[in-house]
């Protein structure tokens, strides 16, 4: 199951610097070989299920390793099965129409 | 790795009556075994990581099985090393201090 | 314009323990007047849309007078034009399904 | 009170397209005069707190006018005193350290 998700990872705890934090996850994310994009809030990532849940769950496990005694993490998913659709799709499909 | 989740599925393309498609939702995490209470917005979950994640994966086939051609899911994720910290704990925590 | 939200205030640089600055927020939103319910990962409310969004406002400005340098805020609002749907109705229409 | 802002509009009862939508608030932002960017997920904004929730608000009064029965709308928000940031200042302090 092909999934488009959007993640954006909280590290608590650890004052109000998280981009080092935030950027640990990049790399995650990056080494899973996932196609991803990085916004103000969060990334915006593509590929399948499993493995898009595998890298979430590796973010908090290095988030933990680097110190933060909690994280707290928002991630929107959407799967459809009509026609399949990618990141640039989305936006595109929005741009051709502002 | 214990998870404290909020999740929150929006099944699309179906009309605007959604809870049919949230009750099987529903049934879908109570058979899983894990301890969940519904709201207005969302279910609160506690369990596994790998128990919580693949419930929500099959909300979303037993929503695309449905017929909804779209699902958009949110959840949010806590985790922590610091101490253990239940469902109950987190609204009573709140609750004692209001 | 009537509205239902789920409201989840996290304020950051405070350390782990956040539930003194919830409660706070819980009381500017009774104070308000606004129907509301506490859950583990926020707060469901329902009012007008400008009362409901001022009461936002004022948990942010709160927070910052307690002490958080940051404050970090979801807000889920729901508005309809069909039918009148209240919190109740919500919660109910699914456990009739379950 | 400076906000930057992460806004996801997803109209209901409109089938599965919902690019048209998503424009239309991607509009109403422009004419509001907003600093944002679109992303596949939603829109990073930027500008003062008031001016940012009266288009949040525009947008489902447009979203319904276009024959949306129901609006269902998250937005995440940060504030902070420590110091101003913009969206550009929050991607790049994560990019310096990927």
């Amino acid at each position: 199951m092909k999934v488009l998700v959007d993640l954006s990872v909280v590290p608590m705890g650890v004052g109000t610097s998280l981009s080092g934090y935030v950027a640990a996850c990049e790399r995650v994310i990056g080494e899973a070989g996932l196609s991803h994009r990085l916004h103000a809030f969060g990334t915006n990532i593509e590929g399948e299920w499993d493995d898009v849940f595998a890298a979430v769950k590796r973010c908090h496990e290095v988030l933990h390793g680097m110190g933060a005694p909690r994280v707290h993490t928002s991630i929107v998913v959407g799967t459809r099965t009509d026609r399949p659709q990618s990141l640039d799709d989305k936006v595109q499909s929005v741009q051709a129409k502002v």
